[in-house]
């Protein structure tokens, strides 16, 4: 049994592959039922060797925790697959090929990689189409364009993420065309010497999941196609470093004049999001604990701007980070420029609109980088088209993530909106359901039932309780006394109507970050997973408009928080629960949670390793 | 004392800066005065404050030992200028801005970067000038191509290597033109959006380095440049590593036949020098080591082929190593095409003519890497060309490295070969000069002085002794006997003809490698370093034609062996003194002279981490 154990535990510790939280949590399952059978088998043994045993087991339950609440957990995919009774299931099927349906992924991102990591592959044919053959973990690209971590060690191979997974293929390759109408989708083979269109296939599909992500917006703004920086994809990232170091470089070339070197070593960030500003704050860190040794007497000419069209930068935080982060950039000397709406980048020069005086401001550049928000990739957009969808800024679905308009057809992440059922529109449907003996009124236990029946299909509910800080749902009525009293409270279908009236105003879209993403691929992957036995017995909310219940539990949001480093070693969060922490021990939290939340081990040692060489020898700004 | 101590400990170890060996012998030297000092001064301290005082001064002179003896020391290099008595001298003149002079080093390569880290700054006002801004450890170059090692780990940033250095600067730019008659250069800033021409500028010298490197030599083959990776630069091996897993992925894709997957997966390298075995080896380990497990069911169709013109690869190492590298290849499936000129390349498959047979072949292939031996830069060549060198292949300079036909013009590396003077030219002078009593005859004894006083300029001398195992200079006469024995031996000027008749075949130009680049960089920055003093008192050889001695003592190449990793953890070398080490250990020895070669701290580090990295998580194989 030792030997048994202590492999496991090598297996633990050395495997590259990571799994979710929820294999975590079978780990912890696991070890519970194993521990009981040993307990009763073994009841012969001495409490020396019931000792030895239980610290082998406390050993692997403290690293199955530590994968549960840090968010990440070493297994075998095969090794969990294998004790899938589903898997058993399949292997007896007469002609399982026949039965296996194919599933098309498009997209190597947050929500197509964490959709990949959770499926059960051994009930599928998955096949994964995407032109990057590896997974970015985003938010470090900020810290890429800087040099404080390196490209590769926030990247890993597609194939070695879906290395241990059966049924699994991947073809590097730009999605063309979607054809949903006849179930296939167009692909191009991506190589610099291809021609194009040359060696285009199709691949058919019965389950197609989209996970494309966004590109930058422009807002038709001139220039900026031209002359700006994006920050979406690891080469961007790459330039941006690059053409940092050759702004410093050309303005230490000899002859130029003091308007030249500091209109080289003006970097301006166009948008104050999260992204921005953590930019903002890199570039920052690099030009003074790394080249200002390199560069001294190029330092009185730099300057960095942050561009923000709102009043305040990071205004999707609480107002306390917002403030805090203006602060820390005041005292940086990082230019915060608000309320400035960008008109049109020149080769040198930004040309912006100060909406207060309504003045026309021009800002010298030596570079620019563009971050003001997300806009839909050119196949998506036709495929809108395609299905309807044409007045919309992203694949339209529903709270299932099922693209509306067609079938069979799944979008997650930055490409996708959830289009939430509005209750207003569904509220005589519920009356009648609610009113059970018909009286056309409501009583107050009446009421509470179908509040609590329809919760989970219409979020909006618990978010509006939640925001008014309201424990009682009966507190949703303005004014019970008007309804009456206790038991006598009466309402007819207006005064119903009436009462949820303001629960559809917190309806929000889901903001385009990583952790909406990577949550939406893990429902729907356990969706796919669970659809055989949901097929039987559904496991979602009550239906309004038809019979039984729906298949699945409809997607939810849950919003664990969020970072904002800042530079010098602090860092600003939002923690649930309305927490607000910031300052230095933030940054280290944040080291902490971004090391746990990695993809793999080896992405985790490299970012690890990173931050130490840049404590031990600084950033690199070698122009390559 | 104590604090003093440990404060130039941490000097010692967390400085980025490396110094040359020379510096490394200062440190000894002023480690034993300074233990001198202290020594007579606390003679009253104890035993014991001595014994761990000494530990101290241990520790540091092990520091400073291993820098000796492995090639590399951290110092300061503000620390050894403060000691030099030059830069002192210097400080006292009234107005030494007048008197200083420019030199301007062109290239950052092996040669320019061993230039200037031997070289007394403060004597001068250093310009470099270089297309990149940073150094590349070029022997593991192969290494990038297949991901063993990262690009940045095996650059280091020139204003790094430069920044305690005073009167440097440092240049982003492109040498576009030199004028030699003038004194000045035409340079090209370098950053991608500049448009080419018109920022342009002129920087005058007093004596100007030319260390720019070669590039690839095409040999004018049809569809080379087009169709064929090099690799000389940094971005070539980039290139290369992503067009490695371009063929992987398009191999990868469904619906191609297996003549295709087979052309895709057929990796070819033209020339079988130290360059192109080495990646051929590096490839076969990325393939059977890491891609084998991403991408199995395309092995079958992997092919890696070596095509060499002459009749063993790694024709210029010893026999020994040649055979066991064909042996290794042989047994690892990698096929070595001897005895074959490549006629033209097209886009998926090579042309060529065995010159056993005469039979045309043609091979497929999905990627061709070409390293047959290097050609002259354009800027070289159009410069050569002024200055009346056009039929040569590189610049010629003499045995002070001086370019021949201009004035203060040095050339070093592989854009210049020495020509160095032929005995036999000069040999009425000699004889002249050697017989001393005008008999016209020499005397053995007048014929020893002769050879003995003329050994320094014409080095062939020795090569020739050394070559031919002659202990005795007097051997160099076919049969002693012929001019009479002992010291009644005569020779008239056509029989000292004869004798010295063979010595000039031993002349063969240096190999283009970094070895040589590097000892003549140091050779170079010593003979500036010594200028003041050897235009009093030269050092150098008795002038045949003209009078008293030559300034400086002419270069001569020590070569201290070569390695060529053959892949599989095996590796052979030559190393000084005709020894040959083949196998494991080799590779082992491999990894700790290049470690220890390495220019910086932190690119030793960052190495030695990559292959620790290797070896735990195997190569990355992601497309960027």
């Amino acid at each position: 049994m030792f030997s048994v154990l202590s492999r496991s535990a090598r297996r633990v510790f050395l495997s590259p592959l990571v799994a979710g939280s929820s294999q975590s949590h079978q780990v912890c399952k696991t070890l519970k039922n194993t521990w009981n059978t040993q307990w009763s088998r073994r009841s012969h043994e001495s409490p020396w060797e019931r000792d030895v045993q239980f610290r082998y087991y406390f050993i692997l339950a403290i690293t199955a925790m530590s994968g549960y609440f840090g968010g990440s957990c070493v297994l075998y995919a095969d090794a969990s697959s294998n004790a899938s009774p589903t898997a058993v299931t399949i292997k007896e099927c007469s002609n399982p090929v026949d039965r296996k349906k194919r599933i098309l992924v498009l997209g190597s991102g947050w929500a197509g990689v964490s959709f990949l990591k959770s499926l059960d592959c051994t009930l599928y044919d998955v096949h994964i189409i995407s032109p990057r053959n590896f997974f970015v973990f985003t938010p470090l690209l900020p810290s890429v364009t800087a040099g404080t971590v390196e490209a590769r060690s926030i990247t890993e191979s597609i194939r070695k993420i879906v290395l241990k997974k059966q049924n699994v293929k991947y073809s590097q390759a730009n999605c063309m065309n979607i054809d949903s109408v006849n179930r296939k989708v167009l692909c191009r083979p991506v190589a610099d010497y291809l021609e194009p269109g040359k060696n285009d296939f199709e691949v058919e599909y019965d389950y197609l999941v989209i996970a494309v992500g966004a590109q930058a917006n422009t807002f038709n703004t001139p220039g900026v196609e031209k002359y700006c920086h994006f920050l979406k994809e690891i080469e961007d990232a790459e330039k941006i470093r690059e053409s940092i170091v050759d702004c410093f470089e050309l303005a230490a070339l000899p002859y130029l004049t003091k308007e030249e070197r500091s209109q080289l070593l003006h970097f301006v960030t166009v948008g104050g999001g999260p992204t921005g500003v953590e930019f903002a704050a890199e570039l920052h860190d690099l030009v003074y604990e790394d080249l200002c040794k390199l560069y001294p007497d190029l330092m009185p000419f730099v300057n960095i701007v942050v561009i923000q069209s709102g009043d305040h930068i990071l205004n999707t935080f609480d107002q306390r980070i917002s403030h805090f982060a203006e602060q820390k950039f005041q005292r940086d000397g990082i230019e915060v420029k608000t309320g400035c709406r960008v008109l049109e980048i020149q080769q040198n020069a930004i040309i912006m609109k100060e909406k207060s005086t309504g003045k026309k401001v021009e800002v010298p550049h030596g570079m620019v980088v563009w971050s003001t928000g997300i806009g839909t990739r050119p196949v998506i957009a036709q495929f809108m088209n395609q299905i309807g969808q044409h007045d919309r800024r992203a694949l339209v679905t529903d709270e299932w993530l099922r693209v509306k308009g067609c079938e069979n057809v799944y979008a997650l992440g930055d490409c996708a909106t959830i289009e939430q059922r509005k209750l207003l529109e569904d509220v005589a449907y519920i009356f009648t359901l609610a009113d059970k003996d018909n009286s056309g009124n409501l009583t107050a236990t009446e009421f509470k039932e179908a509040l609590d029946s329809i919760r989970e299909r219409y979020p909006q509910i618990d978010l509006y309780l939640k925001r008014q800080h309201m424990k009682d749902v009966m507190k949703i009525l303005d004014d019970p006394q008007t309804y009456g009293e206790g038991e006598r409270i009466l309402l007819d279908v207006e005064q119903f109507k009436k009462a949820l009236s303001k629960v559809d105003a917190q309806m929000k879209a889901l903001p385009a970050t990583a952790q909406v993403a990577a949550q939406q691929g893990e429902y729907l992957s356990r969706c796919f997973n669970r659809r055989k036995k949901c097929e039987v017995e559904p496991e979602g909310p009550l239906r309004v408009r038809g019979d039984g219940r729906h298949q699945f539990h409809p997607f939810v949001y849950k919003h664990l928080g969020q970072f904002a480093p800042l530079g010098g070693e602090q860092a600003a969060a939002e923690l649930p629960g309305d927490w607000v922490s910031v300052g230095r021990s933030t940054q280290w939290l944040w080291y902490s949670v971004y090391a746990s939340k990695q993809v793999s081990w080896r992405t985790r040692a490299l970012v690890i390793f990173d931050w130490s060489k840049r404590f031990i020898f600084g950033r690199d700004s070698s122009r390559m």
